[in-house]
């Protein structure tokens, strides 16, 4: 399979058709996209079948992307009407997997000590958790509240247990009729950077945005419905600078400066190239804005705030 | 059972012996006393049957308390010794109830958000484990190496689901040998806040430290053995309040300014009725030291210490 | 003077006249108490002569306590309306001491390492500053913009320069016209902790909260006004003690079972002695909620807001 | 003056031997290098003339770089043999600007809640603090003790304030006869984050290294010598794109497949270009190791243990 480099359907679903320079939309995939705002736009990718699966590497079911513009200087109407959005979408995904008061378990994946990967556990703190409200002192919620609970179970890297292995055991415990599971993405775009989510309903495979695959957390793994809540946060630094030389590339074709060789390597894939000279092995190089700290709290409160309205 | 609002057996069997006036040992307890050096003081208390059980309630097996004076101005020397008192505790535990290549699950208890809770969560952060790396790169470690993994599983404040639901889960999947748990404790005494380390080979109750009880955490409801280190990180207000007045009417009556009536008092437990006076309903009063974070964050260094030497 | 172990104002004026055995006002203070909604009461004690200022130990000026009920509960309305009554009296401050287009600087006294101790540092985190826009882009703001700067300067335990030594330098050269500080105050009441806001027109003397007190901050040593906003964010565990000691002799003197020697210990202060029995000397004991992270950022937020709309 | 785009003497004297193809040294520079282990290596760069000085853009006076490999995968020994090789320069250059009595006032420039402009605040909050012990009880000290003392004044984004104006009135109060200032660098090569050291005696730009250029700090304007140690925490993400386009246009000229137009492209400056088309304009993009939190850490550990052996 092609390497995107990015977890985002929509993102994949440009390049795709980029690389094999299709006017049309792609055998397998619908898209939708609603302007919600001045600031907030919203696209739908439906992956329909198998040859929709194997162009872009997502299974069958619902992507669907919040955009979020200039999110650094959003007023606190701005931050509002963003989670508005999420919830809007989120709701109609909840409800066509689950039933109203059926008990909800949310997990916030990532790393609490690495601010780019913080994003999960930020979110699950601020999550309005019921479940033992209504075990011990069920007097003090309206009998229609749903019980959610939340879990934070940490990364493979520091715990030494796969997520899968901590998730599964919890799932067979409290017995949920859904999960929701908020992770940190990778994306190609540095503008979508802390300010686009992604919501589908086909699980997650976790830590696949920076640069550590795990083993998925699905329907098929968890034994419920999984739907996933992804933010970008970072682009690899391989992957600016490979695009850089796409685009350079392209200008000098543009400008008829361009030779036989550079037309051929421009169908090839300089990730790699600049990997092997640019980057020190024993590291992960990111591309972030300075500001991430501030910019990832600003995406938790949305995230948190929108998740509290669409399942309470 | 009598309100002994610590949960150091040590203490217990002192407040047992006073109020019962005995001056020989506790039928089904037996103690001795090490000193290590000028500053660290290791005591061992056996609860031996059930006499010992009810007398302090705790259950039959092995409490040993390290006590460490002036921590606060500890020199990197005396943490050195410190963690080593532990580390060789510790060992004689683990060798006791498991053997060399045994998985272990090392388990942070309590709130990484609030700091006289955040002991547990911040010493698994520097605990070294090696589970992942035998699974994925086996090439990097020595064969002999032990698989340990770790865990914080939050609390049930904060999660919604009960620290029992989480563990049992995982260590269903896990599947480790041993656990090894760590918690905040309460204690009658302010010069033990984050001075004194328990280490108990009979498991724990979560919160019990923080006047939250939670379902235990032991060999019948884990299946495998439990061993406890807990440090002391707070005093109830209200128990510093009654200690005081206790003091004091023992200083009335070795002045002979006492009378039948507060003879009678000084029979009461007048915890209860300070904390009715004095305490606002919906809050927890502890009492801290001011350099609470300070020292949580050297009682933390100490404990990972002892515990990466005992089981690597 | 008495030692009344509380920075309030109130507080002071309440136990002078119980020492005292006063039933009218004391000679010199003037007060009057506003019940501002259900949950918030603002109290206005003004110290308006020298008899006011022996008596309470305070200087002449204002001193207003705005005291909010269950914070700890408190709904996004509650905070709103507590920030609210916070704006009204320190507008009122500010016009009487400074211009509309004065240059303010905001001064976050504490220690931002010390959960307790934090309050101010937090604060001025959240203050709207301008001073640089006005200087650098001013085509950014109205012409009607007040340039408003902030410094956290530490403590003389971190720093080794006395706050004074800091803050004078800083004045010299930014040239406020007025100077608002945050502190953390002490008070005798736990409920008042973190709960209570005082307002006073007559400076500050830093760290009196936390027991190590410091040189003055005020109109006589900067050389401008200073307005200081103090926050209680600890009780000292000895004063709770004492106080507790006292009620319980009050209570057996209602049940006439004291005695003489009782009844002329409740003239004697028994912080004293009690400090002694209780309290290792290298500590500073505290007594706090232990929701202490999660109330001092409410309070932090109250106050920024309270602030911000006060002087922009 | 060409834009070098990093603070570093070593990077622009490199750069600026390049740009102008010179075999030998650049005139009024003199450069040494010493290996002093197989992890650490020293450089001097010596500008010591008007020539130097217009060459690389950096005044006459003495910089010196160390450079310490794989500091991620640091031992304990490392980090220890990394703080002693900061001790010997820095003590150096302490005993040719000062007396070994005189009073050092340390700052850390820099933004604690962003995590790659930390290292200066995070810095001195490790610096042995003497100033206030010497004046406020002496006898725990012993009579050679320099008095020794700390400051973080924030940054102009956060305050208001120029980081200067607070510090002139700082050292006009404190009168130290050397200030020792710490602040965050940007550098050219992603190897080097968070990695070097580069020591100064001649003062520093606030903010150079964050693309936030301030008033300088040195002699003239503070009036005592500045002796700067600077950190690289950050590379520019279009400097990253800039470089590999480089670095691909060297390829093809190697592999004779480069024309005309690329020869000239080779002279120019990539960097606006990149910058215009690639980064969204209200962000300031960044590269930084995924691992910057754990490693901003390490670094501040050897620079404060550098400082308090150099200077106590």
């Amino acid at each position: 399979m092609y390497n995107f480099r990015t977890d985002l359907a929509l993102e994949r679903r440009d390049l795709y058709k980029k690389a094999n320079k299709l006017d049309k939309e792609i055998d397998g995939i619908e898209t939708q996209e609603e302007q919600i705002s001045d600031k907030i736009t919203t696209s739908r990718v439906k992956v329909i079948n198998e040859e929709g699966e194997k162009a872009i590497g997502k299974p069958i079911g619902n992507y669907i992307t919040i955009d979020i513009k200039k999110l650094k200087i959003a007023t606190e109407d701005d931050i509002q009407h963003s989670s508005e959005a999420l919830t809007k979408e989120l709701k109609e995904l909840v409800n066509k997997h689950s039933n109203p008061k059926d008990t909800i378990l949310v997990v916030g994946l990532g790393n609490i000590y690495v601010t780019p990967d913080s994003l999960g556990p930020k979110v699950v703190k601020d999550i309005d958790i019921t479940r033992h409200i209504l075990e011990y002192m069920p007097e003090y919620l309206s009998p229609e509240t749903r019980p959610v609970s939340v879990i934070s179970p940490g990364v493979l890297g520091t715990t030494g247990i796969e997520t899968l292995e901590i998730l599964k055991g919890i799932v067979d415990n409290v017995k949920p009729k859904l999960v929701i599971v908020i992770d940190a993405l990778a994306s190609r775009s540095i503008q979508r950077i802390s300010s686009t989510i992604q919501l589908a309903d086909t699980g997650i495979t976790p830590g696949a945005g920076v640069g550590n695959k795990r083993k998925d957390l699905n329907i098929e793994t968890l034994g419920v419905p999984v739907i996933a809540i992804g933010v970008p946060t970072v682009v690899e630094a391989a992957t600016i600078a490979a695009d850089s030389l796409d685009l350079f590339i392209e200008k000098l074709q543009e400008n008829a400066e361009s030779n036989q060789y550079l037309n051929k390597l421009q169908e090839e894939d300089k990730y790699e190239m600049i990997k092997e000279i640019l980057m020190p092995e024993d590291y992960n190089f990111i591309v972030t804005p300075k500001e991430i700290d501030d910019l990832i709290q600003n995406m938790a409160n949305i995230v948190a705030r929108g998740i509290n309205f669409a399942i309470n």
